[in-house]
């Protein structure tokens, strides 16, 4: 048995994520206590009833209390306001942490409210699916991915090594990067997807000439991958594009630009720029599978 | 047990598709020989030691002979070929069907070769893999999904039945349409999306300051669906488009538009666009899991 790694974690969130590391945190007895904070009575009860929290509050202060570890588990648009809220309760050398979905605006996010002796150590499980709220959560999910940390300059790396360790007892690979050149990366493999999957998905809707109907009927046609992503929480991918605008907006002027020229290929049945290009994305496939993440 | 369906069935196209048709009509019992016709040496061997075929051989023609189906499952850019192939050695009364994601083209392509007492029923059903080859096919592929029929304007009625018969013992649910019609709706649900998911594994593909490696490894945020698609086969994507560009660069035509649209969205910081868009894309996840396709 692996010896604890904290005393008392708090997680602000209990969603999709934030009920899977609690779970994951139980199952690898990673800490003695866990703290969860929702904001809805109903999650709250839920959270309890699932026995996948020892406490709750709907009060981040009051949740962070004595906690050495927090984790931020909701959508990156809130972490400002409850960086300012938990600030003065922080214990010293306490870590804060997350599961953002973007690094950059993290950290000015909460870089600047937090005192001196209190750790942030930024963190993104690449893992998760289009699933919400606490019974969607299961503690399998981190396993075999990816996790990308992106402590600031100067960070406490014993700080930074008890959440790498976390992640690799939920499973994970561990990653250290720029937080930049992360929004980068995962506006390419995450990011964009997203977009291009809900624009999709509204553009059918928006038919006139085929019905909601056909569209379900027909959708194991290729359809149905993106209305499973297009499914994913709403909030938390605004946020996401509101807070990695201008990754976001290079990939996908690089996106057009070679939409632009498949168009151009169809419109004048340029059958052998078609088929190139239909082969050289088979290697990619064969990448994503030999990289364990098909 | 139902009764045979078919005496001999020729299936020209051995890969996903027929040889998960040929599985199909084994385990069925839907005829009493299967004659396989494929181009190369290596699928035709591995058909007869997989035993999904009762005889092979490389000729159309020669495979047809004393069929009463004849099924084209091979890329749609070869129909018209193959149609003038095995026009003389069709049987009077014998059916000629297909599985292409096109319509209006196979018809076009297969009406003026075929004798007037050969029986076209062009058939698509809506299921398949991004994989290839006669290895990758299996009979339960059909299962729960829709096939569609596009039989031209006085099709002999008893002939388009014993298709349908067929793909419903192969577990299918038929749908009759107009050739045009199934078109435009596969353009949406299938051809799009397949577009889409080649265009931005190219983009990452290409990109100077993201590894391949990252890409790879970091594909579990939502490019790794993306990646399956992308792996389907380039012939027979290459056909599709050439041979469905109307409504394909149609339904193009107004994925760009709402794409701008949330690009613009993106650069301004407009919040509530973003999420009211990403709300509403949920329902139609609700009705694919609905329709039994997810």
């Amino acid at each position: 048995m692996a010896e604890i790694l904290f005393e008392r974690v708090s997680l602000i969130g209990l969603g999709h994520i934030g009920s899977s590391l609690a779970r994951a945190l139980r199952d690898k007895q990673i800490c003695r206590h866990i703290s969860g904070c929702a904001r809805t009575r109903k999650t709250r009860d839920r959270a309890i009833e699932l026995a996948i929290v020892d406490s709750v509050s709907d009060d981040p202060a009051a949740s962070v209390a004595g906690a050495d570890l927090v984790v931020l588990c909701t959508p990156v648009g809130t972490y400002a306001e409850i960086g300012t809220a938990i600030a003065s309760s922080l214990e010293p050398g306490a870590i804060v942490s997350d599961v953002g979905s973007v690094k950059r605006a993290v950290i000015d996010a909460l870089a600047p409210v937090l005192a001196d002796g209190v750790h942030l150590v930024p963190a993104h499980p690449v893992a998760g699916m289009e699933h919400s709220g606490p019974d969607s959560g299961f503690a399998g999910l981190f396993e075999g991915h990816w996790c990308i940390l992106t402590p600031p300059p100067g960070a406490d790396s014993a700080a930074v090594e008890r959440v790498a360790e976390l992640w690799r007892r939920a499973g994970m690979k561990i990653e250290m990067m720029d937080p930049s050149h992360h929004d980068l990366v995962l506006a390419i493999t995450s990011h964009l997807p997203h977009l291009i999957a809900y624009n999709i998905v509204a553009t059918a809707q928006d038919l006139e000439d085929v019905t909601e109907s056909e569209v379900f009927k027909y959708a194991a046609g290729g359809f149905r991958d993106f209305t499973r992503i297009a499914a994913s929480d709403p909030v938390m991918w605004r946020d996401v594009f509101l807070n990695n605008r201008e990754a976001v907006l290079e990939m996908l002027g690089r996106f057009n630009e070679d939409l632009s020229a498949l168009q151009r290929a169809i419109r004048w049945g340029e059958g052998e720029t078609l088929e190139a290009l239909f082969r050289r994305t088979r290697d990619i496939r064969r990448g994503v599978i030999d990289a364990g993440q098909a």
